[in-house]
């Protein structure tokens, strides 16, 4: 059996391997090296000395770079520190401990709370829930985002529903762009529970691995206009665009969950870190400025997301499906029998994600998805992995 | 009346000053001026690149740079954001919703919880407290640390105590030192709750005011050689050495709590901002480095202290009396009437932390508490402040 030859020969070359990761490579982080010599001034544009305590908000000038960005009033816009994933955390803490604007109860008095988690997902969302022990419910995703009709049923019908997670554009790990119509279902759907949140993480909001730009209806205004203004939390970072363990994160929403979130913030810091903020802003200076950043970026992944997709249809073609997506940081593999690709893969050198990790509970009832992620290994290593794991995916079939 | 006459004089001047604000005036930020420039390489000792994601606990150089400052092992410290606070703060909410080592439930499903207060003590910490519902109990500070024959007695009768706030140097705003035999009583006290933390907020563990420096005994290592290894929490951070808005924070326990800790973070963040803790190794360098650091803002800010002091001695004599601290932030001042001081002085022009702020609630029963922060304004609008606040005391006796 010639699968079984070649995976045993792919063993014997004991790779060491990595599609794990969902980070930037070094060479994108060289692109904002001058980072680690700025800011050139401490002084904010109202005349703050941004080295001292204070502005729990963020600097006006980066809210308003990166509001666009986001789309969010620059006055609706919160700035924090260097994770997004945190700022998604704490707003679940805070909602749990002090009632968000329209909740009857704090979430832990609330008994059973549950989240909609469009699937395939992100690991670190589902991990929020279960820490805290709220239940998950997965919801299928088309190819214009989660499959409204089932959102549609359960917000309605069920009370205990008050959260939802959403990556919108380029989402994590499909690629998929929501489609302007499931943004409006999204901001105008009937919510038993008074307190539903959507949890927006705009993660890959400037991503783009194209000229070809993916936009996305604006839910935040959307949800206002349906009479849902508290709807809505929006999320983003600067993570993969500037440094990724030193970049700085966003929250924006309806002006009563602004006040909420800084309420409950306040309690908790005397103001973020703004030489950082001052940082970012002089080097990326504009939303062009953004934009010409994000094409140096992919310029370096691009190639690397093109040769998955080459080795993928030339030595797997009718064997699985895969996303091909115009944005983002990873690509999503269907495969029959997924775990125990992962597994094969495993011996064989090469470390994917956990088969079931796009799923809550790391369960994937369908066993099919399986999450690649090419941005952090050099063409030379992601050829190899990938080579390598078409193996594998032919010997377990 | 000569006082009020004096009073009147002093309303008329329109004075515009501010002895509220506990941050460092911009002459000494100015002191870390070259770190706007750091770090010159992003790579860790152990080869990390500290661009990326990851490193959850934080860079083991900065760790052993400020294990002894703290008085905790390295390997036993966690590296933060840029607010102790924000750590102190996470620290309730990971106690509230994940048991802490040793809780028999979470605390939020716990009853009544109770937190021991030496008073005076920091608004922030009864902020903490507040948001949550944690009951406050004062208790009495003396010379030499809170009055331990209460302390003892309170966690000794009641299960329902499980936190304590101290800062045991220099402390916020009394300027008092804990003495070796009180951390020891602290570090061996039987306690009903078998949860029951210390909150050690070591925020000034380095801010010498005097060549006298301040030296405390070791509570983590007592606390473990009585048995109660996990009694303790510490927190310091370097807003107060390098910049206020941009330092780094340090929590420090016992291998159990840390572990603890870290579990929680881990589905909070994908690790800390390690490009500024890099920018904070290379520009402390040292043990030494730090200490050299801080004698340039003690030159600074000695000064101030030595004003306050001067003015009070002669002007209020046997009116009031005040602590004359050997490190730290803050004097404070006991009149009669503080709160009558307090406004009378904001219809003057002088902004003080308003009256009771150093109590739980906001309520000093003995009305006789009044924080004054001399760090911020410049020498010449100190002193001003100060001759006007002793005209207000006058006036309000």
């Amino acid at each position: 059996m010639n699968a079984q030859r070649d995976y045993d020969t792919l063993v014997s070359r004991g790779l060491k391997l990595d599609l794990t990761r969902g980070k930037p490579s070094p060479r994108q982080l060289d692109l904002a090296d001058a980072m680690l010599t700025l800011p050139t001034s401490y002084v904010a544009r109202d005349g703050m000395d941004g080295r001292n305590y204070g502005n729990l908000q963020g600097l006006a000038e980066l809210r308003e770079l990166f509001g666009p960005v986001l789309q969010v009033p620059a006055e609706q816009l919160v700035v924090g520190g260097n994770s997004s994933l945190t700022m998604m955390h704490d707003t679940v803490v805070h909602a749990l401990l002090s009632p968000v604007p329209g909740a009857p109860v704090r979430w832990v008095e609330a008994g059973e709370i549950t989240f909609l988690c469009p699937v395939p997902g992100y690991d670190r969302h589902f991990t929020i829930c279960e820490r805290f022990g709220i239940k998950m419910v997965a919801v299928p995703m088309n190819a214009d985002g989660p499959d409204m009709d089932v959102v549609e049923r359960l917000v309605a019908e069920d009370a205990s529903v008050k959260g939802m997670w959403c990556v919108p554009k380029y989402s994590n790990p499909s690629g998929i762009v929501y489609g302007d119509e499931t943004v409006r279902r999204l901001a105008s759907m009937r919510t038993a529970a008074p307190d539903f949140r959507i949890f927006w993480d705009n993660a890959y909001a400037v991503h783009h691995l194209t000229e070809d730009h993916a936009e996305i209806a604006d839910l935040l205004a959307l949800s206002a206009s349906h009479g849902n203004a508290d709807r809505v939390f929006v999320y983003g970072s600067t993570s993969k665009v500037t440094l990724a363990g030193s970049g700085v994160s966003f929250f924006g929403s309806s002006p009563a969950n602004v006040a909420w979130f800084l309420a409950n913030t306040a309690k908790q810091s005397i103001g973020p870190d703004k030489i950082n903020q001052l940082r970012h802003v002089e080097f990326l200076r504009d939303g062009a400025g953004v934009a010409a950043h994000m094409r140096k970026h992919a310029e370096l992944i691009g190639p690397k997301f093109a040769v998955v997709d080459q080795i993928l249809s030339k030595e797997l073609g009718e064997l699985a499906t895969w996303t091909s997506p115009k944005g983002g940081y990873f690509i999503t593999l269907e495969v029959p029998n997924a775990r125990r690709v992962v597994e094969l893969a495993k011996n064989a050198g090469i470390a994917l994600t956990p088969a079931g990790a796009t799923h809550p509970y790391g369960d994937d009832p369908s066993d099919r998805f399986i999450r690649i992620a090419p941005t952090y290994p050099s063409l030379d290593e992601l050829e190899q992995a990938m080579h390598g794991l078409v193996i594998c995916v032919r010997a377990a079939t």
